[in-house]
């Protein structure tokens, strides 16, 4: 590994600060013109970030990582150029900033207008992708922010590869260099530094496992955009459809397994199941899927195994799920309620009043009726780029799009005016 | 002062967030009665508010406190009745949930609608002015939100009494009264407990000084809607125009000197103030407004005295102001991003080269051309009501109405969906 300086967190703050007093200032084609410009320059530097990737690799094969996680830490031509090709599709998005959102005149004649503007400085805490390093960039100076990077320290090179390269390419453009901030440490004091650095930095967005979104969560005195976890659940109800449920409970779980929107508990009602525990079975079976019940549920499907406590909480991101009998469309929200994120949550029913009540009742970002989870995606709903799903309540809640990277500010033209 | 029984804050949340969910399906005119009928009850029973009010006034004789404190503190028949106008002018106000903020259908016939929900449970903060007690429970309620009140301990008995009004008065509406809890204690412990109840509790709102609210967002695990705290500057420009520059500096910094949007700081172009000295120093004089200047505003300025470091961060709240002499717009802007607390900033000047670049680079919620800081401020501008005045960047910034109180939900309705 190549042996780092030592930081300075706060510098780098300060001037990825400065920068984005410039850019907040740049025009839309400015903007855009510097993407498409970082977009060639990557592409025609591939070598140098392959590079200082198989340096990534080498440390990796020798800690001995699983293949899934050499997998998302290697790097080819092919990888780089869709991080070009993803530059040049947030170059066509719309400009999420100075969007008057209302405007009106006071009968003073004050005229008010509410305008979106750049947020300022967003810290981007990630863990071994190193797309994340270009797709976040992206984003943030596309919507006027400049950004500060911190990455996972197993794929240091090649983020400070990468980053290097974009460097270089900004220099030929209007965008100033320092709007993009790479913490070259693996020191976790670093990534602590960030959490409190409110004069600096707008908002952190950490990108990762569950463990270090917490992290961030707990201890930022900076504003976190909380993205995430997700304990999803599908509820077939007594009047379900026998296909559509299936269909989903079996996409939900197992077309990609290890993403925040697949299902992890199946709440089946108890007279749907008594009524077709065969297909269900059957179901679950071919696909591998491996249920832990509650007790009624232990009973009815073979090779279940008990499911204690924790497994109403667990997310497997795997093709295991736990399965909750339930009474009624009550019982299974008041289920949700006690374990859900707050994420996305399905109801397959041919019940429209059911429904209607489980769209009302249930507190989550997504809610479904006869549909997969697995469409709580920024590209699926046609966002066109995805900072992350929020979790949260406040500012945005679920997929979150351009939108979510700018905030306002109240402009007031007058002759005078006083109160 | 009546003894309090032990409280417990959790049972208490718990109560509320049962009472949320109640309360989230009811109707726009449900809401609106039970407001309507909230404000007769108000009026009907307000000896009983009197009698309590009578005691803390009592006891905030005995502790010896200012006259403006008893002013917030006392409550008579009229400003009863004011608290009951409050609510049924709230009832007049636009239901901010259950708007359709975007909808559209996927190609695969999935139709995806993005609607505002409540909140679902506001924790209130705040100190001693009986009146947020009513106000604050009427925008809750209004947009939907169940609310637990945490009110100053020296208006404890006035705050039980008017809501245990309230609670008579919501047994006769739709609307459960545990929709409302008042937590009837004088230990900050209580106050402390509401800060991590993330599971029960969805916001918290601090209103009062900048000490109770610095302690909120230092120590809330629950996400925090930031109000209030003002250093706002009027920059006077090089080319301003004397009548307009001094009837708005009078006016920001005079017209109610303890408000948040007061000025606390004058910047003036030193040209400006060459050319206009005598002008300015009458005005100051008339409006006995004490400078603490720059060492060049003390030359100029008679009376003034010495600015420490210190009072450029002052919120006065006074009729004192800091003075600080600039050569340019630029040395201006500095200024703001260095002292100021991103709340109301000001230009004054005809030239509109100079008050673009102020509005596009100075970075607080509202800026103003030619007009006083005094706009910011959610009935000035036409919202009806308003929550607070938000200083920070996420989820609401400047004057909060009723849609503050809100978040989204995404709804999706499918016919067999997978992806």
């Amino acid at each position: 590994m190549t042996v780092l300086n030592k930081v300075n967190v706060e510098a780098q703050a300060i001037e990825a600060k400065k920068a984005s007093k410039k850019l907040m200032v740049l025009s839309e084609v400015e903007k855009n013109d510097a993407l498409l410009h970082l977009a060639d320059v990557l592409e025609r530097e591939y070598e140098t970030i392959l590079a200082a990737n198989e340096k990534d690799l080498a440390a990796g094969r020798e800690k001995g990582f699983t293949d899934a996680f050499m997998d998302r830490l290697s790097l080819s031509k092919e990888r780089i150029a869709d991080f070009a090709q993803g530059l040049r599709d947030v170059a066509k998005l719309d400009d999420p900033t100075g969007q008057v959102l209302s405007d009106w005149t006071l009968e003073n004649g004050l005229q008010v207008e509410k305008v979106t503007v750049p947020l300022g400085v967003i810290g981007m805490i990630y863990e071994a992708r190193p797309n994340v390093t270009v797709d976040a960039t992206g984003l943030a100076l596309k919507s006027g922010n400049a950004i500060v990077l911190k990455g996972g320290s197993n794929a240091i090179n090649s983020n400070a590869a990468i980053v290097e390269v974009m460097h270089k390419g900004l220099e030929e453009t209007k965008i100033p260099k320092e709007a993009v901030q790479f913490i070259a440490s693996t020191d976790r004091a670093a990534t602590n530094e960030l959490f409190t650095m409110k004069e600096h930095i707008d908002v952190l967005i950490p990108r990762g496992g569950g463990k270090l979104i917490q992290a961030v969560v707990e201890n930022a005195t900076v504003p976190v955009l909380e993205t995430g976890v997700g304990n999803c659940h599908i509820y077939i109800d007594k009047a379900a459809d026998v296909e559509k449920a299936i269909n989903i409970l079996v996409n939900a779980k197992t077309d990609r397994p290890a993403v925040c929107n697949a299902a992890e508990t199946l709440i089946v009602h108890k007279e749907w199941l008594a009524a077709n525990r065969d297909a269900l079975v059957s179901a679950l079976q071919e696909n591998d899927i491996q249920v832990h019940g509650d007790d009624h549920v232990l009973e009815l499907i073979p090779g279940s195994v008990a499911a204690g406590e924790e497994d109403w909480s667990n997310e497997y991101l795997s093709t295991d799920i736990a399965v909750k009998s339930v009474d009624d469309v009550v019982e299974a929200i008041e289920h949700i309620e006690m374990y859900g994120t707050k994420h996305s949550e399905a109801i397959i029913t041919e019940d429209g009043e059911a429904a209607q009540k489980f769209l009302a009742l249930v507190d989550a970002a997504a809610l479904y009726h006869n549909a997969s989870t697995r469409f709580t995606d920024g590209g699926a709903l046609g966002f066109g780029a995805e900072i992350g799903i929020s979790t949260q309540k406040l500012h945005a809640r679920g997929p979150m799009g351009l939108p979510a990277l700018t905030t306002v500010k109240f402009l007031m033209k007058g002759t005078g005016q006083i109160r």
